[in-house]
């Protein structure tokens, strides 16, 4: 079988089974305090031009969301997203669990819109109920987007300025951020988000690391007590090691940046095929993500060769379905499906 | 310097490392539906006697007690646990963080009696304000506990007993359930574990993996919903792989219990050393966790060439402090440790 | 200045401060173990058609909300409510605080619509990243809504219907339920609430009452421990029998279901009077809540002499405000405000 | 029935009654902007030597806790009580619901000793695991105590001392303050609250009121947005001139500490009584509460004409039993309750 069902099918790049293995009885220190977080740490903070003290390794997607909204806001305080960002639909309620509200904002394929943002800010702000309402604390976006679009730089200069003409902090979760940042069609940079974001993160999970995301506050912000939070959240390893590892080595010599290339290269070959052979799209996607608009007919043919999910229904005769290509895809495989399709 | 401050100082035992690089780039699909994942639940079931189904592989040892015990009580029941229990020290309030209070009870070398228990769960039970109250839901052991020491078979029993008395699941934390299981003083089985307990599980972040905890539920109850429950508390991994692999890994010939016994071989070569040469012990611990009360000279001597873990002031002129072994101690560090004392 | 800014602006009925007093040197046992909630209790039970433990009385609609709510659902189930609902708006996130998020969907008129609710469920609960999703476990509906609009008894059937198809129970907020019942406009009766929803309340505060719901179960279905329930959300009054004097006055010779006709009253003769004036309004309302498009300018003249509530802008010219009757309303004070229009 | 069983057997203060059938007619705003509380507050401010918008009217101490506690403490907190403190036994966990632990800490006769808090927060704040525990964010304490004790003024300033070295909060439930300032052996002032305490609270419900407690803040220290924070406990009334009322009449011409002293003259006539009896006692309390050791055979014949509350078996012959005297209770019962001991 073919597989573009995700971007996580795969285990980790090479060269990080090759450290695990190598360093695998250095004897260290627990809880995030090895050698290897260091080194990770410094590695980041001078790529994302921080302070070594400003970065820090966790598990996994949701558990960075829910410790990072729970901890930079106050307990009555919601965190805005768009009404298909990840925290409102899958992410199971924890951002609920630990008190927080997902106030939903309509997107449009997958981003805030700034005037979107400021005219909700600007009517709960001047509400006279204000104070019976939950009270915005923190604005949420992805880049890439759930749908794999990007915001322009200047988008997020925009939503940017929104955010802090209203004192509230911007968090981009950076699950596929490497694949953002290698589009053809990404106009923003590491400098960019450091200006414009007050905290996110660089996702592991999705780009060659078994797991783990690094969190970089960008203003001096990370909340004290942070380790707490983290150990609050179920979120600290013992073997800190584990991710230590893992991004000293992604971030050592660009590793990070550079397979994140032969995903958008995958997609762009996989997207430019389709297009040739008259496929629609529900959304032009730059990024990894690819969403066609498939016949029903063709959707079962393809099943008994090609792993993939479908995403929702178009109309009695299509579907959307997506593809998804990674760091790990094979050109091979990009080919075999073209010639499926 | 010599390592014995605890027992998740290296990575991991060498055959995992090796399985995690054979299956890299086996295409799998996510969040524990992996096909590693299952052989270890297959594998893990048959030695603990469940079904495969009551069987769930999670990240780490807060993480898992935070996810069973809030999937198992009510929102307002709280849990039972001794007062050293981890659940209630050293977990940053992760349990109530989900709402629920830890009800500590005096323990004696760190384990729970079962006297004591019924004591309060009848004194509680049969209060007229015990709407005003919060109602005992779970009790909460560890084996070994927190100091090392072991419940007997008969112990063992003698809780479950009361705990069931009440209508009360009993739940083990067997964060270092290996060690317990290879020490020499032990008269507990795997199979009494599954009479006994409602849910325990099978720690591998001390014993031999990077990562990974593994719950089994030994009364067909696992909590419906339970990938939602994990998902809730930030324990889901999208490479589920990870867990699975060193799973299958250390249940494949009984790897799991086998290195166990290094930690027991060196800890009572040191126990043995150390009273020959006129230690005295805080608690006498038949495990991998000694706790020897030594001159505050000789501490410090020795903090030059021996990295281990203060505990607490015994008088004046001693401490108590604690040495730890693990399946990855050298015998040859644990003689040059006896050598240093 | 006339009072038409909500239903809560005087204090009780006369009758209710007149058996406070009567009764107030009567000793009782505290929390709702008093004589008096129990008579309240039964008047409540008898009209209701439950028996008398499925009645239970709270002191205020956020806090009933976030009782039944909690106490109904499992921790990760979420609470379905139209986006206007008044626990997805007003309620400062007291929903959340407990851990489960309001799932918003689009009304008509304030109201829930049977078709909207059923494809949610279907597209949900065959959704196969449901495990990953907030699961929904009860639906919410305001009767009236917070529009003052009313559900037919057709229409509740229908929700009904949907909710027990998908085992969900049907909670509905009565915070004005007089006001829905006394409506010439109503065709549900305290049957039809029996049977269509699971669990709904009869709001003391804004009819009659200082403060005060009376929460009905009508399946026998009160959540064991319930009174622990409420209070672990603050819910609990020592003296028991501020509630129990004002349900068990308000329930005697239908006192409350009398005083809930001034309302209407008041408001059909207001609503009559503008109509002729040729007002228009953003909503058709046949309770006490009265929704008017009314010139800037008009506005403006009228709040010197009369006391309402600013609801949105309708055009550059014109804004939509709220006028409330209530129980305590004075039809001179209508005329009196009919005049000013 | 002779009623000694607690403090809250009767209604409100006729006073309190009173003002509330005067004013019922008053149109006021909601939410405890009205008038009265307007009022209240005021004169609250005045005898408490605070600004007026330091005073909060709630409507009970369960809520009351919850809400202060929650509202000053980080998420990850906990706050620290005797573990005889009502909200480490009898609030049903409302405390851990909002996430925090109780930090219980052996008391003396019910009282907090500065020394243990002392060497508490210097063994937990010079810990080493400290990231991993549940660091204190406050100071709980009550007075008078649950067993009815009093803190002296060199005790609240020792503990004062201490909380403000770790530069901790101290809250004072002040449930039965009255009772405690009107005892013959306090030497504590109002003055001695504000310099001492950082919060502390005024309580109405047993102190003549039908509900509700008066919440002082002493630095001004309330935290932003406190009524967000009331509403989303479920503590914010729709009337609020029901608390306002209630409190503006209990502090006009000292009217609640008027009203306390018969609570202390009663109950200092039954314990002298009993004393002369030859009766022992559980804990020689200055308040309204007494606890006397009673044979079990007296205890049986007493309960056929005198309400009260078992505490806890003394011996095999005795129990100890608790008789409680409040603003309502007649010296005649006591003398009754006197001739039949």
């Amino acid at each position: 079988m073919l597989f573009f069902v995700n971007d996580y099918g795969e285990g980790a790049h090479p060269k990080i089974l090759e450290n695990l293995n190598k360093y695998n009885f250095y004897q260290q220190i627990g809880y995030g305090n090895d050698d290897f977080s260091s080194l990770a740490k410094e590695r980041i903070a001078k790529k994302c031009k921080v302070n070594k003290d400003d970065v820090y390794l966790l598990i996994g997607g949701t558990s960075t969301n829910s410790i990072v909204i729970d901890s930079l806001i106050k307990s009555y305080e919601g965190v805005i997203s768009v009404s298909s960002g990840h925290i409102n639909v899958h992410e199971a309620g924890i951002i609920e669990a630990f008190g927080h509200k997902v106030i939903s904002l309509n997107g449009k394929e997958g981003k805030l819109q700034a005037n979107v943002l400021d005219k909700y800010l600007k009517s709960t702000f001047t509400n006279p109920s204000l104070e019976h309402m939950v009270i915005p604390g923190m604005v949420y976006i992805s880049f890439p987007t759930e749908y794999g679009t990007l915001y322009s730089k200047k988008e997020l200069e925009e939503l940017s300025t929104v955010c802090h003409n209203y004192n509230i902090p911007l968090f981009i979760d950076g699950a596929r951020l490497g694949y953002a940042l290698a589009s053809t069609k990404n106009d923003v940079t590491l400098d960019d988000l450091k200006e414009f974001a007050d905290v996110y993160y660089i996702g592991g999970t999705k780009i060659g690391a078994l797991c783990g995301e690094a969190v970089v506050f960008t203003k001096n912000n990370m909340p004290s007590h942070f380790t707490t939070w983290v150990k609050r959240h179920g979120g600290l390893l013992a073997k800190g090691r584990l991710l230590g590892i893992q991004f000293e080595t992604l971030f050592e010599n660009d590793l990070y940046f550079n397979i994140s290339k032969n995903a958008i290269k995958c997609a762009e070959k996989l997207n430019n095929a389709m297009k040739e052979k008259g496929y629609r799209f529900l959304i032009d996607s730059p990024t990894n993500q690819l969403f066609p608009i498939v016949s029903k007919a063709k959707i079962k043919e393809l099943s008994k060769n090609v792993l993939f999910e479908f995403w929702e229904e178009y109309d009695d005769e299509h579907d959307v379905i997506r593809f998804v290509t990674s760091w790990a895809t094979k050109e091979e495989d990009v080919d075999k499906l073209i010639s499926l399709l």
